[in-house]
């Protein structure tokens, strides 16, 4: 299925590496667990007023909905919710290319920008859904693992959700593309990817041994 | 040195994490290849007239300013130009943290958010520094590895600088922060460390094969 390009998600610059695509933005989007949220501060008396914010901030994705939470506290939410208009991006380095030539070196990536208003979810259901897709994304089982949140914490959370209306993919792949007369020069040319790998699990010091990694960690690194 | 946070960087949410000192904004910065940057399309008739725009774009920093580079046809970088008020934000993702409790699980991170204008660098020689710390981010001695911009290329490249004037860190590490009252539970938790790690270098497919890597590839990953 493929959303059609709203005018301000369309991808100007190399066209031929857009995709509205929406199998491709779910699958960059639930790659990642960092997205970059841009707003335009509102100005009187908040930080940057009129100008952008852009901040990281972690998001789970369901369905047709992007979630994000944080403290009700939270400048950053609060002046979304109103609702503000944003901008949520996701990139994946996955490569640097090295070209023959200055001019031709790139990356490799894969990103997504998502442009709507998010909305502060206030179904109770909703919202609990969303709390659980949040932790789901530290491993498969996570939730029925862990403490649920107590109503104190639930109404602690703050939660909004973006809707997947418009939003386009940007993707670059494969080797550098070299000028015709730079392919005789003696310089090593190529890609180096690049990927986000998991480390060894590190156990909380206050853990006890007896505890064992839960099957989402040890069938990720071992 | 500490930069005196200006109020429109100052960290308001988790402030213990904050930091401005010089030397820790730096290393974040020059860890990183990609920065997401922030600005407030002008409108009539630009993409999102009016709204918040978030890209993802390579970046290198030298001294005080960190250069911006692309064509002169981009849209982006056009816009910013006349200049416009950008936020520059660049995060590492350095592990998930996992908590007793859903509510305090956790990413450890290090970001760091420039605001300001970017201007376009118009001086040959500093222009011609901010290309070759572009291409000097793929490795110490690349630049003298490959063809030198044509005057051609030169002035296709559209280059903006940003001053580090109002630039502020935030870091979290370490393991999960869970209530007294979890400590109890059979549940594991710590933090899996994430790291951007580089792969086996793939050379071009039209690269003859006597030409080797560069030190600057085989010390990397070998």
């Amino acid at each position: 299925m493929a959303l059609a390009p709203s005018e301000r998600v369309e991808v100007r610059r190399a066209p031929e590496r857009a995709s509205y695509d929406r199998n491709g933005i779910d699958q960059i989007l639930d790659a990642g667990f960092v997205c970059h949220l841009g707003f335009v501060s509102p100005g009187n008396g908040e930080v940057n007023g009129g100008g952008p914010v852009v901040l990281p901030t972690m998001y789970a994705r369901v369905d047709h909905r992007i979630y994000l939470h944080g403290s009700p506290a939270s400048r950053m939410l609060k002046t979304l919710k109103r609702p503000l208009p944003v901008c949520l991006t996701v990139t994946h380095l996955d490569g640097l290319v090295y070209a023959r030539s200055a001019f031709h070196h790139s990356m490799n990536y894969r990103s997504v920008v998502v442009m709507g208003r998010a909305v502060e979810v206030t179904d109770t259901e909703e919202k609990l859904g969303a709390l659980r897709a949040l932790v789901e994304r530290f491993g498969e089982g996570r939730w029925d693992d862990v403490r649920k949140p107590s109503l104190k914490e639930f109404n602690k959370s703050l939660v909004l959700a973006l809707a997947l209306d418009e939003a386009s993919a940007k993707i670059r792949s494969g080797p550098p593309v070299d000028d015709d007369e730079d392919l005789e020069l003696g310089v090593w040319a190529g890609v180096v990817p690049l990927t986000l790998e998991p480390g060894e699990p590190v156990p909380d010091p206050l853990l006890p041994p007896q505890i064992g990694r839960p099957a989402y960690l040890t069938s990720k690194d071992s």
